[in-house]
Formats: C-alpha cells, structure tokens, sequence
C-alpha cells in the first residue's frame, strides 16, 4: 500500500524551508501609481550561482487528486518560482533532503492569486495544475550546466486532498 | 478635444522595439516532465543596470475603456515584466522617446495568458488592468537609486477600443 500523504493549505510559515509563498495576504509594502496600485515588493528570493534569471512560460497537462508522486528533483543552481496564470489552485510537494534523497514528502494547496518560488537545491515535485489550463510563469536561472537533478521513489506517495 | 487612439491586438512583432511578448503562441521550446509540459524558454530580455531582478506582486484597481491616458513613465535602470494572475485582458501603452518626452503613443489590448515585458528606459503607461482583481506577477530591478521617470501630457489623450 502506498503512503497517503493529505494535502495541507499552503502558508509562508509551513513552506519557509523550503522556498517563498508569493500571495496577496496583508498590507502592500507601497502604494504606487497615484494611489491606484499596491505594490508587494519583493516576495521572492531569487537567486542563480551562475548565468542569470530568466522569464520562462509554462503550459502543463493538469493531473487531478488523487495524484500518485512518483518522482522529485531539485535545481542545485538556482531557485524557481511558478506564478499560475490562471486562477486555480495547483498542487505544490516539497521534501527536505536526507542524506541526497528527498525525505518525506509535504503537499499543499494553493488558493486563487498564490504562487511559490522554491529556493536552490530544494526537493519538489514537477509541477501540478489540477485543472486545465495549467498554464504558468516561470522564474528561474537561464545558464548552461546540470541544474536539475531527478530522484525515483521505490515506493511512491499518493496525495489526497 | 483629446486626441484618440484606437487600442490595437498586441503582437510580439509590432511590440519589439518596445519590448517582449510573453505568450504561448507557437510552439513550446523544450518539452519536460516526461511530456507533460511544455517550456516557452527565456522569452524576456530581463536586465538591471545593477541590483538584481526581483519577483513582485501588484494589484491594481481596474479602469474602463475609453481611457485618459495622463501619464507615461520609464525605468532606467531595469527591464519590467507584468504576467496577468487572471484571464483578464489588459491594457498596454507605450510611446517612442522623443528628445527625453514619450512620443505619440501605441495601445495594445492583451489576451488571455499574455504577458509584456518592458524593456529598460521604455516609455509606457501605469498598469492598467480592465476588470478586478487586476493582479500581476512582476518581475523587475531590485535595488536604490531613481528608477522611475514620470511625464505628464499637457494635453492627455484618450485610448479606445
């Protein structure tokens, strides 16, 4: 029987080791343009160790709950942030490492407006839309070099909702 | 009398010289996730002077066409991208410098999972979403230093569609 793994409600503070929640939750840091706009100024920690960061665009098949993880991987060079373009909630599985293998698996669900940036070296599932189209922005290290490293569960998880 | 300018379909060819069309038109440029997804890779000119690139959030207050464009502005220092975080179409203008004031500017009206990226020093108006919630995933220069140059029309022109 494959582990069941019940997907949680994504927040900043459950998700900090592992990257950034990029959501509307509290006060802007400015108000700009004539009082029209808020701005949330720099949600993310982006970094590469080389090249540069890049826009990037995303179109995925969307996967539903129960959903089987079957496979993590990590960016070693450079973080990576998924923004939805839509406004329906995605899947996000993260995993702290354990000894160069993703330990237990985390879920969570994101609400409407809300993306994550995974920082470098973290282990996460590829990306979930759960419904179509899974469509998204994607801000990540653009470079040559091994950036992405892919590890196979023996046993996979299955993600309730 | 306001001079009119009748908002155009924003096309990656006509927004060039002005900056990127982030879409998913044509083909994706790399397949990933075991073909499940597909990667528009590295579609933006993403630059900073100095500091470095940041992820940001705004959410603007919508307008309604036909509207008063006032104002135009430029950042010298760093390219700005807006990716919609709704299906909403959104209005884009954007002018030629003309001896340090925005020319006669250009209207585009977004579609669906659209994006533009300014590049750095570009004039172009406020974010201007037309329906709410007017959210956008931005990604621009972090850092000090005066990055915003704002100019006012002595006579303000009306977009339309």
């Amino acid at each position: 029987m494959p582990v069941q793994i019940k997907a949680e409600a994504l927040t900043a503070t459950r998700f900090a080791p592992f990257g950034d929640v990029l959501d509307f939750a509290g006060k802007p840091d400015k108000i700009i343009n004539q009082g029209m706009c808020g701005r949330f100024h720099n949600r993310a920690k982006v970094t590469h160790i080389d090249g540069q960061s890049g826009i990037s665009l995303f179109d995925s098949a969307p996967r539903q709950l129960p959903y089987r993880l079957e496979m993590m991987e990590r960016h070693p060079l450079g973080s990576q942030a998924f923004l939805p373009m839509t406004e329906a909630p995605f899947l996000v599985t993260v995993a702290e490492d354990q000894n160069g293998r993703p330990g237990h698996p985390i879920a969570f669900l994101t609400e409407p407006y809300m993306g994550v940036n995974y920082h470098a070296n973290i282990w996460h599932g590829v990306l979930t839309p759960l419904s179509k189209p899974g469509r998204f922005s994607v801000i990540d290290r653009i470079g040559s070099g091994a950036n992405l490293e892919e590890y196979w569960f023996e046993e996979t998880y299955i993600i309730t909702d």
